[in-house]
């Protein structure tokens, strides 16, 4: 049987033309070619296999990641990959590694807050890996809160230098990734203090370790804060903790874009504007939220895939059963997450040219646009990644009892997502960060402030909170201005009812604190117009290829009217619709459910994934599970020997009933 | 710092009596003080810590497992421990082993479905541990659809034997706990045919591996399924496969207590009513409800404690920052995750009820209650177990960043409880047939046959479909009865609703096949209104101890209300209540969570577990956290050299730019 495509058919019934819709999902022909050339290269080098992962101790896993990690640089550097081929290669190795910080958050921070001198010195060390960084922000004590860390960093004016030091026990910086065992240096924040004087969080270059022999310079404690959820996971990663006693760093090694000490010890702001940081911000929530798309969407690949190999009940007679993706269960729980992870796609397409429009501006002090463009990235870093590791989980369940087993990759990829809702903003956190937002834009309506962005449809706001839907049939449902007045009215029903309940308070924080939980809601409500409006927007484009446009259409419907049917309290509440509308709605949804079926397997095949990056015996692209599960199995350690290493001392005294005197 | 309770403040705000609550949460003063000292039995013993487990490789923690379990099996003994007693003992080790399917499955296997000349062959030789057994059900290929097994029993009547044999590959055992590596027998269930004819699917007492030297026996392949999810959780487990080539054992070795085959190859049914099978579910399932409560208890008792410990944000001067239980937000993800706790613990309670009645008629042949009661259970385990699922993974992001540590005990409490979902019926096949039987009673009403048990309200459907609800203030939504009535309107309308659809198909299965994600929900409403309903019961009974009464109306209020809030949209179309009473019921709910909040500590101390069981550095009883995580992390295996495995190799030769000549 090998060679043989078990979804052939499942392919041949698909009416579309996958091709085009692959060039649509990678975002362009290049981002194509590219994506389909390195993963490839990666998928065909027998160093960056990964079916042993989840088998190795802590100990072999970590060393693993070090080859993997040294075979990637070596690859890079002689096939002279440009830096797009280089971060795709380490991304399509799909093993968290120290070097994911050193590129993606210590050489951005020397970039973004070094000034040029500094970056002169630095950059190029760091270039050629001479030195190895991290970024060392969060400490034990300290999550979200960056104004409260505790470490600090005090002006010494007599030798010139800053005194870095941890006060407290919950002052140890801990979790940054690459510090326990690896980074040569790292980025880290402490309060400034200069003539006896506190000047707020600032970022310093401090060395950790010799470069000789890579042990602990004097005055520092470091290490790795132990083992993370999942068998593989992020323990492949040296996440650390790290105590200063008193460590002396030059003046010079302050990182002094924003603001400066002189050699006297004066505090003083540079003329560069703070609101650069937030830049720094929404690129990076900017990133998170394709990198959503991009997980969903391979757990989706896997529980589609596997959901038409996969056959259960249906069948009186003993003869064939039915393919568990034709029972509308199946399909009303994963065709929402299919459609959601194309909807995360093109929403954070959108974000990309957000934060080149953002950027333009900042170039030239327009700052107009930088508090809209913040909240709604993170907003829209909240939404997805919550909504990405619920759907990993549920295409995991999906699978039945074989999604538990490693070898169906969900575990691990759930295990490995799972920080994204907690990293870089917990996702509460900044849910109430776009509230707060959401609440002054209402609360400036009138005084003539109009909304731009995202938020533009509150200026409206008289005209939705009247507005009635229409829909007489279920197939008015699929109009797109149906669909976004009816977000667009939910929402600002939300938000003018939790500023309503704010004016009640004589203390507006105290009224905040008590109604987060609401605000949460208008939060989350305003972030999923976001996406339904953006995946509309993409729609007006011209899409070429046969019948790509309108399955790209129905997927934006089951979004939608997905959404509507979990929030329906909320539309209904809001007056937008009725309760008869709501049931339409449904009904629509599942005739839509019905149109995806037959494109369902060409759907997840254009997100184009080779096995090896899908690492899921269960989402194999040519469907041959059964005998490949059965393979797998004999790898595991416990097979090693037919009777286990502790039978003898711990079973056999059992079963010969000579266990009271046994040993243990 | 050493004996401080961190957490005494939090303690002393209750006002309600912590002692008395242990009571009513462990059931009954016996069964407290039964938990109360084994699990401090347990908690003492060096065998059985656990703070290294998710630090060992497959094969380490699988040898420790095996220990685990002799040493608990030799102290069953020593200390002369009563069923219940070394029950509780194995439970409290907390390590899924081989044990849990010999006594959980194997021996009552063989108690349910042999006769008694079986029993009195095969029990002695269990109970003595002389055996050890399995249970081997489901196949690579089937899971849920017992009757699609193809494992084969065939009866040779020249030799008086069955031929046991796995036909293809996807008919091989699969996933069965123990199977890998120690049982020696097994109950296997296989499709019986006799004079060339098939009789089903029956179970089979299989001897799998030699007494003497633990080798597979002839024709048997057994081996280990291979990793699972978490870094400990269910590897200790050796989940197994097995084929069967044509391996003989003897006619008698079949379980013959429901039907026989005789010397002659006759296939006969017996006497004894197959209904009893239905009553053997109904108790495994209403075993699994209560292991749910006791789940989300403990990741509820993590969250809550660490939540208390935990501060954030709040302070403009850097003074003293907010305990995160006092955020709203918190609040309102947590604190209904409390009240299910006990929610389930109380349906739990009832289902023991149900089963003691159900077994009570079943011996006077007595069948009119087990559908019901059979429906009933199979939706309260889908119900209660994703909940839970739910629950402990909404518990590990309330605690921040450090949920995703393992010392924090919440991954691998995650990892180690999402099987339940699936075994057992998966969930969501279980909300079907739940959904089966509110049809079926939907469509007797007319007939006049009157539904009994948890679907006697549909009885008063007409009434129901009517009922509009007269809540005026948010503290109306107190009364027990508005609460109620609320829950068993909108339950019948969706029944209701269901039943009209349906009736609009010709084909009645075509229909459900259709309609099946809305039935589903119609099954979670009915299962939603059985909890609450049990819920309100339990605080019509006399319930002792300052305080604890309120507290548990509290908790009641805070579960009803969180789902009325979280369903609104059914509600809202249902007619029962008006979007001004659903606004108002949230804002109660506002107010009972600032009524949690003083005592939440104390009620989560009610559960009464050690810090072993609950085997947390987050959720420790002194809430001394920070001093132990740090302490926690050094134990990593990666901390045992400074410069670590691998480094030399892979790393130096990166920051030597020497990485062109370096062998990887």
């Amino acid at each position: 049987m090998e060679g043989v495509d078990h979804l052939a058919d499942e392919r041949n019934k698909a009416d579309f033309d996958v091709e085009q819709m692959k060039i649509v999902w990678a975002g362009s022909r290049h981002a194509f070619d590219l994506s389909d050339r390195i993963s490839r290269l990666v998928a065909t080098d027998p160093v960056f296999r990964k079916d042993d992962r989840t088998m190795l101790g802590r100990k072999e896993l970590f060393k693993n990641t070090l080859r993997k990690a040294a075979h990637a640089w070596k690859r890079i550097n002689e096939l002279r990959l440009t830096e797009e081929e280089a971060y795709k290669l380490r991304f399509f190795v799909d093993q968290p590694a120290f070097t994911d910080l050193h590129w993606g958050m210590f050489v951005p921070a020397i970039k973004g807050s070094g000034t040029d001198e500094q970056q002169q010195k630095w950059l190029p060390l760091a270039y050629k890996m001479q030195i190895i960084g991290c970024y060392a922000q969060t400490e034990l004590g300290h999550g979200s809160n960056v104004q409260g860390l505790e470490t600090t960093a005090t002006f010494d004016p007599k030798t010139d230098e800053f005194v870095i030091h941890s006060p407290t026990l919950t002052s140890s910086k801990w979790w940054p990734g690459g510090l326990g065992k690896i980074s040569t240096h790292a980025v880290v924040y402490a309060r400034l203090i200069t003539n006896g004087k506190e000047h707020g969080v600032h970022g310093f270059i401090v060395q950790l370790r010799s470069l000789d022999d890579h042990s602990p310079l004097p005055g520092i404690t470091v290490g790795d804060i132990g083992m993370k959820f999942g068998s593989g996971a992020y323990n492949s990663m040296d996440n650390g903790v790290l105590r200063f006693d008193n460590v002396r760093i030059p003046r010079n090694q302050m990182l002094m874009r924003f603001s400066q000490v002189t050699r006297e010890g004066k505090f003083v702001h540079s003329s560069v504007p703070r609101q650069l940081v937030y830049g720094t911000m929404v690129y990076v929530r900017k990133t998170i939220v394709t990198d959503a798309s991009i997980a969903l969407s391979r757990a989706v690949c896997i529980a589609t895939r596997y959901s038409a190999v996969r056959r259960q009940f249906g069948s009186q007679n003993g003869g064939i059963e039915t393919q568990v993706i034709d029972y509308k269960t199946q399909q009303a729980r994963l065709f929402p997450l299919l459609a959601s992870a194309y909807a995360f796609r093109f929403v954070g397409e959108w974000l990309n040219w957000l934060y080149t429009d953002v950027t333009q501006r900042l170039q030239v002090n327009d700052f107009s646009t930088l508090a809209e463009a913040h909240a709604c990235t993170a907003g829209l870093k909240s939404l997805t990644t919550s909504a990405t590791a619920d759907g990993i989980e549920e295409c995991r369940k999906l699978c039945g009892g074989h999604g538990y087993l490693n070898s169906s990759g969900l575990p691990e990829l759930f295990a490995v997502y799972a920080p994204a809702c907690t990293y870089e903003g917990d996702n509460y956190v900044l849910l109430l960060q776009v509230a707060r937002h959401l609440m002054k834009t209402v609360s400036q309506l009138d005084s003539g402030n109009k909304p731009t962005g995202t938020t533009a449809y509150l200026g409206q706001v008289e005209k939705l909170l009247q507005y009635r839907s229409d829909v007489q049939r279920a197939e008015d449902w699929l109009e797109p201005n149906v669909l976004l007045k009816a977000f667009e009215a939910r929402a600002a029903w939300l938000s003018v009812a939790c500023a309503q309940n704010l004016s009640k308070f004589t203390n507006p924080e105290d009224g905040f604190q008590a109604l987060s939980a609401d605000l949460a809601e208008a939060a989350v409500a305003h972030c999923q117009l976001i996406v339904v409006s953006k995946f509309l927007e993409k729609l007006q484009q011209d899409i070429p290829g046969k019948g790509v446009k309108q399955q790209l259409q129905v997927l934006c419907g089951v979004y939608a009217l997905f959404l509507l049917h979990m929030h329906l309290g909320e539309f209904l509440s809001a007056g937008c619709i009725t309760p008869k509308q709501g049931s339409l709605a449904n009904e629509q949804l599942r005739s839509l459910y019905s149109q995806v079926r037959p494109n369902a397997i060409a759907l997840v095949d254009a997100f184009n994934y080779t096995d090896h990056y899908l690492g899921s015996v269960l989402g194999r692209y040519d469907g041959n599970v059964y005998p490949k599960l059965y393979e797998e199995a004999w790898k595991d350690p416990l097979n090693e020997s037919i009777v286990p290493d502790g039978f003898h001392e711990y079973v056999q005294p059992i079963l010969k009933q000579q266990l009271r005197n046994a040993r243990l």
